[in-house]
């Protein structure tokens, strides 16, 4: 096992109408004057909106409202945040919504307390200070909830690019699953996949004897294969949604990722289509991470026999230990196709003239060298080829 | 699943050497003037009291040193321990050893800034405030580097008695798996039923639904199995150590136990043990839990049965699951027989005189109602019965 620090201050209230305590949270951590962030849509439409006014005003919480969080969220919102918190005085952020609006409200975060554009934390500078973010969670998907990262897009250039530092790492998340069940099917499907891509990044190491967190990487995935279809079925399924909302948290905050290197190339490859062609990250990541697997197995063939067996129940192989690896990762294909995701891109509008400048950000972009993943190690032919076969 | 509340701030450093940066810990959260908590024995002998002392040196950080925590730790030593941070202003304490010594440290820490008795907190005022706490680790078993209890006998009526608040759970723990690896094999395996122990309580529950949580404690079960028996058989295996550590705090932190009710019958039963006769808390409930786990598997035999198939992996028994349920039990004492542990009352010298008063203090002792258990709900008969069918 690798030396490692392990650090996750955040407090989670989880359970039924627990953002009605948003305001008492807020006043807990010290925060005056809100920046209230959030998206738009269901966040307005279902009522939760007004819901955390009324919590913020019974605790006589000022607050000034910044909505339109878009998927994949950019930095011209993250700037009007910026501005406001400034010129407002404001000393607390609170993100209502999914990962898109926590990673905005982190961005926000530590952009006002900072003389330079807030993008060179996005380009390597370490973050210095930041102030409090607090989060009313809406998906379970990205598990910025409990994450020290951010992503975010720079409009300009089409540039998706993250930070990570523990001092944006969540003061509090309240963590209603109820509030997940008026989710579209494809967006929770994409959360679904997404939570399992985190498991699946951190899964694939070149760390040997890591047997607690490769068994608990294996329980968490286990348990989006029996959760995730029940919330498909029946979208008002309180439990399932429960289970998969704690789930998508323990996947990311990096408890069971701890002492072992991780890949994440399928991110960064991932991450070209969400740049170009804006599609749900969830299900980019259904289409590309199948594909990885395929294409790197044979660097270590029996770790993805092993997660083909633990966690996709496929009858081990001991003479050919590569068919239990193969068949697992069909298993995981076919898994998210069940729950109604692509599996190609063109399924996602990908077209191919656009994807030798795809494999080449991919590679190069960011600060990258050359080469993508901590286990896979790609270069851009191999994304090149990634993509192609995904065509 | 059942609402919950999960806050774990402590800051873990993990990997080798990692105690010799314990003096910038120390000062990174706050400490200038420190108590000095440890055991005696391994810790003064193997020389790592010299290396901590040196790093507070080194930061310029003054110290008292205060050793002789016992096994079960006691009130004589937190009341001695609260004596001199009163008298020479201490403002942090640094407990150096295992659950004991922590225990006792995290008693200190609340009876200092507290003007009546530190026992009011153990039996049930909540406490209000306590110095930070920090941790170097020298054994896995308790989790108490994670974790917001701390339990104490007080000496004079033989009463063991627990308390838990935020405020006492560590500001940093080191833990470097390298310190464990002189430990003797019989306390080596008394930590891994600790371990064991922690997960099988919260295992047992009457809530419904709880799959995540389920799983990830099978998960470290499971792990619990593989990494076991190479640290009886190589004391040296850092690796092995390793995965112990981790998932010894991960049983522990409540992050796989949170939103459902946990058991803690067996711990009460155990814990009479320890007060009467001074036995290891591992090598008890090593005792002890088996037969809980026989007693009342008949409330619920599908749970009993899953942990049998899932974690000791009995062919499922689709006719009479209780087969399997049994059969997992028996594979649970055998497992821990063949760490070297104990498997009847007599080898811990216990007498069949004193079973009665046993079982009626674990069942009205610490302010209990006549019951244990918030799944197996066991009476004094229930118990008596345990404790003979052990002997």
């Amino acid at each position: 096992m690798d030396n490692f620090t392990f650090y996750s201050p955040t407090y989670f209230s989880f359970g039924k109408d627990t953002e009605t305590e948003v305001g008492a949270y807020v006043k807990k951590f010290g925060g005056t004057k809100v920046l209230l962030h959030y998206g738009g849509g269901s966040v307005v439409r279902s009522g939760l909106l007004d819901r955390v006014k009324e919590s913020l005003l019974k605790e006589k919480i000022a607050f000034v409202a910044l909505g339109g969080v878009k998927p994949n969220p950019r930095d011209d919102l993250v700037y009007e945040g910026i501005k406001i918190c400034k010129s407002e005085g404001i000393d607390f952020i609170l993100a209502v919504g999914g990962g898109s609006t926590i990673d905005s409200s982190k961005a926000i975060a530590a952009g006002t307390l900072y003389e330079g554009d807030f993008w060179d934390f996005y380009q390597g500078k370490p973050i210095e200070k930041a102030l409090p973010v607090g989060t009313v969670l809406t998906i379970a998907a990205a598990g910025s909830e409990g994450s020290p990262s951010s992503v975010i897009t720079k409009l300009s250039d089409n540039l998706k690019r993250g930070t990570s530092s523990d001092l944006i790492r969540p003061k509090f998340s309240l963590l209603n699953p109820a509030l997940t069940m008026t989710l579209p099917p494809y967006q929770s499907a994409s959360g679904i996949a997404d939570i399992m891509a985190h498991l699946l990044e951190r899964y694939l190491t070149k760390t040997k004897n890591v047997e607690v967190t490769d068994r608990l990487i294996e329980a968490l995935l286990i348990t989006m294969l029996m959760e995730g279809p029940k919330v498909i079925e029946n979208p008002k399924d309180y439990e399932a949604r429960a289970n998969i909302m704690w789930a998508g948290m323990m996947a990311h905050n990096n408890s069971v990722g701890v002492g072992r290197t991780q890949d994440w190339a399928s991110h960064a490859i991932e991450h070209e289509l969400s740049a170009q062609y804006d599609v749900a990250h969830g299900a980019g990541l259904a289409v590309i991470f199948p594909e990885v697997l395929n294409y790197t197995m044979d660097q270590d063939l029996l770790r993805f026999a092993r997660l083909g067996a633990n966690v996709f129940g496929v009858p081990y192989d001991y003479e050919t230990p590569k068919n239990t690896a193969l068949e697992g990762v069909k298993r995981l294909r076919n898994f998210f196709n069940s729950l109604g995701l692509p599996s190609t891109l063109s399924e996602l509008g990908v077209k191919e003239q656009d994807l030798d400048e795809m494999a080449h950000r991919a590679c190069y972009g960011n600060g990258r060298l050359g080469f993508l993943g901590g286990f896979s190690n790609l270069g851009e032919e191999d994304v090149k080829n990634i993509y192609k076969n995904l065509l």
